[in-house]
């Protein structure tokens, strides 16, 4: 046993709305049912375990700031377990039973592959081990393919092939480990699957590589008969100047190109959507739409800054808009709502850490109450179905259109022999549908 | 014969780098053969019509401040007789043979749908006398679906079935009179084909429509003949919130999911690459690895604005890297290079037309100069070479992953029996690129 | 009497939270007072005249789109006498009592100044009879120096001499209208007081002409005794590439090089904020502590966007945000708040008009009321009051800093005999004090 | 001795624009005479110690990439030696003999403050030794408070008032080693000083701090008789989300408040203009007409990425439109162009740093060149005193503004007894002024 590392923090209760204890949840009550599912299915919460226990706040400009307890240790392999143990002790406080690693994070890196793979294994049994008699499981596992010098040209994307090699034997024991804990998902984030210029790049074929390592990578979940879905995400830059799977549509093109789209999903960060200059709601919808919608990497960035600055998702606003569109999926199958954040580099105490993932939690919750509220009072579905009733009457224009009875030809005529529709125009009601929205927004 | 618009212009001549005559170029020496084909055949030169002789200086803070002879006519029909052959005595005299057109620029809008047509007819068939013993014709035509209130709404992406077929109508005749004129391809810009909120769209229905109509419209393109090229031109956003060919892996995703990819092209727009966050090389990169590199919106916007400047581009840098695409990918076909630029709303002289496309054309024949120079130099060819030479070497690993002969069981292996590629690292050495590249920029 | 021109809408009421009538305010109680004054105080809510009457839903690519009942007037100064009827109607219905003008909005323009001044003089009897009995007058008003091509190259900042005169004639009478209408302040806005290209230009004479043309408008208000408040509105560009009034820090440091800080104040507008990379309570903020927050045009812009969308700040947390720095400001003295906000174009309904100002209206005063808990749980001021006790403690360290007893040698004998601070670093709390203002955004 | 670093890189020469080595320079030219100056004292090329020889390539999301020779060494004095020596080898070659520092890249902190200072020292003993016989020195240095956790809210503006004790104490030490070594410049860059959220912040008492500390560093510069050049450096973000010296005009908004403008002077940074959402040329114009262009730190962002990349400037356009300021400025003074330019993460040979350094001087030399041509030819000065030329008739209307003797009566007066302006608007030009431009960028 390591000891406890927030002795002073109780397990977190639901409190309601009237509740001033910042230790509380005033929104997020696991077991309450909505639309026909308890909170906690619709809430899936996964603790990121790099920014919740590796990140030490140190930024391009400035040093750590953080000494956690569990960082005390001199040994790397003894420093990881007890990492993994203030990991199972924050889950059990907070009441989340998902997390979600790289490989490098939760073990250190040894002199030779094989060593570092022997260290995973031993890590990986502790989270085993800890897992026991609980619910507690990984949301996904995934190889941290960008930290190490290795990979500064790219994984996949590598000019040399012994480094793709060397990745794809980081994501095999990756995806064995992530299998072995019994993870739901496993996904790739190409930190340095991009290029800084276009001067020095060969863009053709380090794309292809990147389809072929995917496939690959699918070939070989198969192989071992891993059940988890395939989940790739986007991120426009940073750190390269500009990356592969830039946002949901481009991952799309990428997953058809290489005839990959039936074997992966999308995994949509919120701070990756803005970066990429589109509204979480779009990326999300964009995912929705394709059929790919897979996990949600629920954060926010700064509105007016350039880099990811990972913070929880607290506003009241974007959580409905975020939740609504999980409603309209229905959930997110085996996916769930990965709290990819990390408190500020000035945050240095470890009752932060619970601050962070609590305020990220209850702003969630309260957007699915909003969400809820807003279809249940069906006003907004009714306004948008009100807009496109041309497209649904049956016998309509819109349908002969929908079901390719008509060409321009055909088109042609009708336009030629009814009136100009320019005389007949409807209001969008933007304004009166946020107010639909404003009324479930609590 | 409606008189000279330009009296005070002579012919545009070459005069090379030495001149100080503002009215002449200094790169652009149409005859000269640079890397086995004609300048002017490298560089397809095309006036767009619009910005050229309808762009009246009104913006969303001002009113019109241009005053062009060619408006002071009255009678619709009229004034757009002596816009056209203003148009053909400015290409004459800039020494341009392609031009481009939106149907509703060229003529007016009638009081009915086939009064429109009427008008139209009337416009081409003075255009097509003028083109009469030149070798004039359009690069391109198109149908403006954005300004008329009908379309607020979106044109093949409106709520309002009568509406899309409205567009089609518009459509089908627009591309029957640029098959008339002799035009090389017909584009898409779907300036309304977005939304300003998600809060009341139907994105799937609206995206669905929009393959509908493209389906069509290459449908009818083979019905009639038409030889063409059909282009999508990416824009992220403006006038609305955002649009559905967001860039050019977004149309690559539209294209593959409707079934279209072998049928369409794009058309990069330079400012359109630059709203949506990448350099205008990056659009046309991916676009050229996608095969579908079909024409080139020469302009370039303001680094610091956050909307469409259309200004013409003149940075020897730029133009160097675009031509260096077009040179890698041996041309572009049956497109072009369309000024898709306007001179300022403070410039209102008609020389000030002059001056901003000479800028321009003589800009890509600088730039077109130094690719052909940095290809002949080989420097940054070669580095590049080196740089990826693992992928090439005969039996090596490179060529067993691209032929599909290993998989991650196999370089697992390869990665445990050898030396981690992390001690071995090679520089990526882009300092030296930009110096090679500054080599070649003149 | 120019009929009714909204008859189908009733006079708003406050209906309170449940209420699912999109015409009901839900938040905004006129009367009800929080924090020992009024709503209506606190939120001296102002109509836009331009955005609400004049604004016809044209943009860059698109023609006008609304057909409102007062525009179908022929002769332009009954066009403008109806247009301002429907203002009042407008204004009594809402239950609004200030409004904001531009002379060339509320007035057409005649073949000459003379007659443009006595087009206004007409108009602006029609606005002191219909004020007549009512508590209605304008918030401020304002000369539009933009729209008129004589200002493209700008008003006091032309190259053209004659121009600045022509404008400091059209302030002067606007002034004058101003005050005869009982305005509370006076705005300058200067949207073409910047530039497009710095290649053409002389940044230092307009600078410096724009401060003499500042100061003659402060010598002439003193002249005829107008007692309103003159204000500076920021904004960073758009119409122009660069505006001279950037932001609220830039205003300050012309008005201080112009020795104005004493005679103006500056007029926030939320989405002029954000372009200019700032949040709006930023650059609230940056005002407040300089003495010069005056008034705020509440909006809001597309995050994603790069250009002025002015829609209605409808979004909780930024009302809460907002009003949290006018409450610390204890309101805003002769200013309020104007809505310089408009439905979207393709809002083409006269309701529309009704459920922006609504959503606007009540979002501000749900963010009053957000503010107002916030001051009075009283846990982030204590939260502050913590993080900075050190430069409050009596006879410490921070007291003797503010005060000037100790300079740099004082203080490195300080630091070389005190304890490293980093040894003792407090957390900046950020997490919880966003649970601390979630708390109260109701 | 230590040893050379750079074994393999002779002295650089100049060999002229036909060399196609490129350890060559093609523009630069130090003793050749440009509008009777030598270039190198037109551009007084500094090199930066901490992204030269201390920066290793992490990232937010990487590790070290980075195996310089002079980073072999283990203890830490020792390791700043050969860094020093490097520094001075580096300069040799490079032909360059300015430098610019951070005392925390040069020296090592020790335990204490004390031990700290000592370090210090001795490392400026050592560059002390290489200075003597060269003439070379510091351009500037500096006190690094933004690294060590001490500074994490702040350095003058810390919560913390003995952090702000601790700071001052630094920064008198760096002046001091400063003066010691020559240097010519002192420059201030807060990199903590700003706020991660305003809702844990006390704007007001943290700029208030830091115009107190500004004051006390003038006040010890002269208690010892320094006479360099105190330097303020804005940035608008990063590594906070809002920095207190955002750009140029914030800066001199700060220095008027604290009565600080006669004795501060700016250095602007191409990539912080970026950020800040303006041109760099709109950075030097803004420094230059307020009297406060103090130096360059010449680098360049990567346009469409929201962070300091900290690029060499190697644009020739870009390098024209700075130079062109400089040369306006006659000069810098006792400032200079220092390269705060960093070589990309993944260009990890010794020899890139010099391709880095040839590239920025070579740019800079040819901008310079191009902005003497564009003196020379001086279409374009020509073209601007025409337009202005309304401001310069003697007797004229606009000397009557200029000087004074006019107000909005006569100004009025003048409006309405003369031709509406907007009847003879004239042409900006801007497109021939963008072919003078061009006529000169060579």
């Amino acid at each position: 046993w390591y000891g406890e590392f927030f002795p002073d923090i109780p397990k977190i209760k639901y409190e309601g709305l009237n509740s001033t204890n910042p230790l509380s949840f005033r929104y997020y009550n696991a077991e309450e049912v909505v639309l026909g599912k308890k909170m906690k299915e619709w809430l899936k919460f996964s603790v990121a375990f790099w920014h919740t226990f590796k990140a030490d706040g140190s930024d391009p400009f400035g040093s750590a700031t953080k000494a956690w307890p569990w960082d005390k240790e001199k040994d790397p392999l003894q420093a990881s377990f007890k990492a993994m143990h203030a990991n199972f002790e924050f889950m059990s406080k907070l009441g989340v039973d998902r997390w979600c690693f790289h490989d490098r994070d939760i073990a250190p890196e040894g002199a030779t592959l094989a060593e570092t793979n022997k260290n995973l294994d031993l890590v990986a049994e502790v989270a085993l081990e800890l897992q026991k008699g609980t619910s507690i499981k990984p949301l996904w596992g995934t190889a941290q393919l960008f930290k190490h010098p290795r990979y500064m040209h790219g994984a996949a994307t590598s000019p040399n092939a012994t480094v793709f090699a060397y990745a794809a034997a980081q994501v095999k024991k990756a995806m064995e480990v992530t299998q072995l804990l019994g993870g739901e998902n496993y996904v790739f984030w190409g930190g340095r699957e991009g290029y800084q210029s276009l001067v020095n790049t060969d863009l053709e074929l380090e794309m292809d590589n990147l389809g072929r390592f995917m496939k690959m990578a699918n070939d070989f979940k198969h192989s071992i008969g891993f059940k988890g879905t395939l989940l790739l995400e986007p991120k426009p830059q940073e750190p390269t100047k500009h990356q592969y799977d830039w946002d949901a549509a481009t991952s799309v093109a990428f997953l058809h190109k290489y005839g990959l789209l039936e074997d992966f999903k999308l995994n949509i960060e919120c701070n990756h959507a803005t970066l990429a200059g589109h509204s979480c709601e779009h990326e999300l919808e964009v995912a929705r739409i394709n059929g790919v919608l897979g996990n949600i990497d629920a954060n926010t960035g700064d509105a007016q800054t350039g880099w990811d600055t990972d913070q929880f998702l607290t506003d009241p606003r974007m959580a409905t808009l975020v939740m609504a569109v999980v409603v309209k999926n229905n959930g997110l199958g085996s996916g769930g709502i990965n709290f990819d954040a990390k408190i500020r580099r000035e945050s240095i105490s470890t009752e932060d850490l619970f601050y962070g993932h609590i305020s990220g939690m209850d702003a969630l919750a309260r957007g699915l109450r909003n969400a809820a509220a807003l279809k249940e009072a069906g006003q907004l579905d009714g306004l948008i179905a009100d807009r496109y009733a041309s497209w649904k009457a049956k016998g309509g224009l819109g349908q002969k259109i929908i079901n390719g009875k008509v060409g321009f030809a055909e088109l042609e005529k009708y336009a030629l022999s009814n009136p100009d529709p320019g005389s007949s125009m409807a209001s969008a009601k933007q304004e009166l549908a946020e107010i639909y929205l404003d009324m479930a927004t609590k």
